[in-house]
């Protein structure tokens, strides 16, 4: 399998985390947002993914995009190391947290609508920076008042190991302490993100292990 | 079971069609976003939903919060007439084609997201407009671009009977002619579109058609 990838894109250190709890090897093919105008613009990449978003993974010549299909599609087929529960009501709220990030907060945050923030709308940096701190402030109290209150959280975000839920969780955390966010609200959340990085198969999905970083 | 939805909501809309074409009854309970300084933000909806979004599911007690979250219990837990198509590679796509609209599209054009530019960014509502186009046009292409090049679409988004990316794709268009946004540049959306239109299981779901309808 082939991952294209950028080592701060949240959406494809999710599918990193997945591919490595579930124990496949991948190679990871680099796609820099920033050079060369974008390369995920490019002629090139845009024959592999016509949505011009990364992650996107090539199975036997098939490309698959978007990062929670692409977990859903090696949950299915890769049976080892579920990342989903195994009763519909479970899997049902693992979903709901995933794309409580992944839908919710993550995309307000993209790099192409911080690009029209600061071109089209002509905002300053640090209205920029507020708008970025606002939405994953309020994505991390939903994903805290999901997760404090329920019974079915456990050392992760739903029982006692990893699912979904956290392949999500881990990378929005890394981007809102990148980007400056007090995370003392989040005390549930933060647990779970310590839980988390306790996990090499967390810690090799990480930005700063990948073969691009910078 | 019982569907909390808003009329307007492009993700109650697509549990809505979900719903209709399992032909699964429901009890309608209608959240206003805009009365009350907002239903969805009241004390008794968040008791419902931490989250304070629309939709959310409520079935024999248990309630679950987001739109694709929700369509994939009511697939698993109702078989008949299903909503992904069987093989991995397929409901890979069918699930990157609904996400390209629920977490790529939908979530820039949100009531609390537009609340936001005009309030504390203070656009004007021309320029608010001018955003909402943006992102309806950029995720437009994007389906066009998955749909029109793919032998696997057929009458619909994949394959000749409506899938979950249909779910997502109606609403998505009904959005997009609500806000004005030329559809000239999507036929391959649109024909799918027309060929939704046909079947009573959207016509029902329409917002037109709701109990809470303005």
């Amino acid at each position: 399998m082939k991952l294209y990838t950028y080592f701060r894109s949240s959406a494809a250190y999710r599918v990193r985390i997945a591919l490595n709890l579930k124990g496949l090897a991948y190679d990871a093919a680099p796609v820099h947002l920033l050079r060369n105008g974008g390369e995920q613009l490019s002629d090139a990449y845009r024959a592999v993914n016509p949505a011009m978003l990364v992650p996107a993974l090539e199975d036997d010549g098939n490309v698959i995009g978007q990062s929670l299909a692409i977990i859903e599609y090696l949950e299915e087929t890769h049976a080892a190391t579920p990342l989903l529960p195994s009763d519909a009501l479970g899997r049902a709220r693992v979903r709901a947290l995933a794309l409580t990030v992944a839908a919710d907060t993550h995309p307000l945050g993209n790099l192409r609508v911080l690009k029209y923030l600061t071109g089209q709308l002509g905002v300053t940096e640090e209205v920029k920076l507020g708008w970025q701190q606002h939405w994953l402030r309020t994505g991390l109290a939903t994903l805290e008042a999901l997760l404090a209150n329920d019974a079915r959280t456990g050392r992760f975000s739903h029982g006692d190991t990893p699912t979904l839920a956290d392949c999500c969780l881990a990378p929005q955390v890394f981007g809102a302490q990148r980007f400056g966010v007090d995370m003392s609200p989040y005390p549930t959340v933060m647990r779970i993100h310590a839980a988390c990085g306790e996990l090499p198969a967390f810690q090799q999905a990480h930005p700063s292990q990948q073969p691009d970083a910078e």
